[in-house]
């Protein structure tokens, strides 16, 4: 099995993407549809952010039926902190894509993603839904992953395959991140879909098996959004049998490497980004404790444009993973760049920092803290703060 | 009772600062001593950072007596992650400072800032120190404020006077900050003196009252220092009587007041910041939500470059106070910038927006979230996230 960093056909799904002038460039494209050809089951997560987007309230509700027939998307607006009004343009949204499949209207769920507060023109929206279902092609999901990006530079795509219950099943996936990414998913829309023939639950028990490592693991600012969505999809076109318990296993395995290639190019991809740092703390006495420190490292602005500045600055990670809440013995903690260590027994290892200020100037490096009280370890995934990201972040209007 | 941002003569004291060569650049001051004429009364709070620097161990434990002679502060190095070494060399600088002043070396506290992992030279240390002790005087305050900046753009004093105890008694103070400022004290060195004659845990308890509105209310990055201290200083030479209750009130609200004017100083100075603003939030459950919504939106990034980019960024804000974990109904919610009220119903207003957007132009403003569950507040002071933020964060070294 090997995850590819891009789109694949999946058998039972068809994809496109319009311009539908819902950006303020109306030339770019801002509305997505993924179809099933028949309804298709279906899982997801949402943010738990106390402020949820309108659609993200009229999805979770379509969702516990466990089936879709499509997902429309769009970019331009998040349909967040929009009330009423808000919520009734979602409805219509689904309403619109409904007509032209000619489907149940709660078979249909919306995702938007952009500036929050801010409406977008239903009578603009409906006639891109129809040029959009004119345009379904089993080949549209790299078409798709363009439609849902704001401030990414680039789409985020990812599939593989495995063979189950006596099938060759597709899994292929895009996302959209850029900002206001967090632990606990992100500003973000990921979308999997498989020809996989799984029940809902098989499905939901995937995802809550990929997150962790993938969009629970990765930060750009620290920032948690109002329209997280992660999606998985499966038509059932693969015919495959039920699968045995540890094929099963593999799939979801599967649906986890997908996930975790798109959350690596969403930090790839974060605001302002010329870096991608994997901040692993190993040696904790439990899991919840290793990731309590990395996130607060992968968080620290300090530490995060030190990384910009080529710093191999020890007292901004070690004082970081110090001031979360988790005890540790400065004395005994060992920190290293890639394979570099540059702290041990309370000191900073001063010959070893011109060696790690080097391998911080790769596109990619690792920062390791080893707390030497246990065996449980997490890893983050985080990038540099630059001038862009305040540049970006400064200008971008409400 | 008015506080002034100026230093005051505080009888009992002397304070010396001089260029003792610990910077790089050796024509800054750099080490600054407050000497008490006989022991005073002392009592102080220090970081919760697991990796605390030698000189924080090393005052704790000699706080503990409650009497001090002399507080030598130190910039250019901050003695932390220094291992054995780093011990060695803050008890070595206090006997310099002890020899001098024919003290007890317990009587002797050391404060360092500046860069993690450094050591400072011991013998220009014991030159420098040579130097100030001949350098003393009652009028030093001034110049003890500028030998304890890094980033800092410029010195923080306070003062006031009050009547108690049938005497009139002074309080005076500075801090020094800049980044690494966080609730839970900061990157921060701040020394209140006073000539009111009162024991160690009648300041100690003026302090623990002081901190929550002051020092442990103000964020510039959300990084929490290994050496934060604040600390203040009893002379008895203003003989007054034993308080009343009501004055020994007065007494600490006067120490508050010190402590709040330095750290709004702290603030207005943070490292890059460009506008100073006040994040309310109001209408809590209890002081513990109000706080904990308060920090995260002054915390976040996405917040805080929105303020350098002169955005009313409803959707940031709420998103922000969204995930802290405080349960509210968004539809409820209001928010307002200064008295322009932006967001209300679950609906951006905005027609407001243009002045909200005006408003923010100021070199200070606020920002209040109502949460509309209940009577508690809660006030963080922040500042803006520009691109000399990351610039002098870049660039500052290891």
């Amino acid at each position: 099995m090997e995850v590819k960093a891009e789109p694949r056909l999946v058998a039972g799904f068809r994809f496109a993407a319009v311009a539908a002038g819902l950006k303020t460039d109306a030339t770019r494209k801002d509305l997505g549809l993924i179809v099933a050809d028949a309804p298709a089951a279906a899982a997801a997560i949402f943010t738990t952010n106390q402020v949820k987007a309108a659609p993200v309230i009229l999805s979770q509700r379509r969702l516990r039926s466990g089936q879709l027939r499509a997902v429309a998307a769009n970019s331009g607006s998040a349909n967040c902190f929009t009330g009423k009004a808000g919520m009734k343009l979602a409805v219509g949204s689904c309403a619109a894509v409904a007509s032209e499949l000619g489907c149940a209207e709660e078979l249909v769920v919306p995702c938007s993603t952009g500036v929050i507060g801010h409406l977008y023109d239903l009578e603009k929206y409906r006639a891109g839904v129809r040029e959009a279902c004119a345009a379904l092609s089993t080949e549209g999901l790299g078409a798709f992953a363009t439609a849902i990006m704001t401030t990414d530079t680039k789409p985020k795509l990812a599939s593989t395959t495995l063979r189950m219950g006596g099938a060759t099943v597709t899994i292929a996936g895009t996302a959209k991140g850029a900002g206001m990414i967090a632990p606990n998913l992100a500003t973000m829309l990921a979308f999997i879909v498989t020809d996989a023939a799984l029940p809902a639950p098989a499905l939901r028990r995937a995802l809550a098996n990929a997150a962790p490592a993938s969009f629970n693991a990765i930060t750009v600012d620290g920032d948690m959004s109002t329209n997280d969505t992660l999606m998985l999809l499966a038509s059932g076109a693969a015919a495959n049998r039920k699968p045995a318990a540890r094929e099963l296993g593999a799939f979801e395995a599967a649906v986890g490497e997908v996930a975790e290639s798109l959350a690596r190019q969403l930090v790839y991809d974060g605001e302002g980004a010329s870096k991608f740092v994997t901040v692993e703390v190993r040696g904790a006495r439990s899991t919840a404790d290793a990731a309590r420190a990395a996130r607060q490292i992968a968080n620290s602005p300090l530490v995060k444009t030190a990384f910009f500045g080529n710093d191999p600055n020890v007292g901004r990670i070690t004082a970081a993973a110090g001031a979360c809440g988790v005890r540790f013995d400065p004395d005994r903690i060992e920190l290293w760049v890639d394979r570099i260590r540059i702290a041990a027994r309370g000191m900073i290892l001063t010959q070893a920092l011109p060696a790690a200020a080097q391998a911080m100037r790769q596109r990619e490096f690792s920062v390791r803290l080893d707390l030497k009280q246990g065996s449980a370890r997490f890893s983050m995934m985080t990038c540099d703060l630059s001038y862009d990201y305040v540049k970006i972040n400064a200008e971008y209007t409400t």
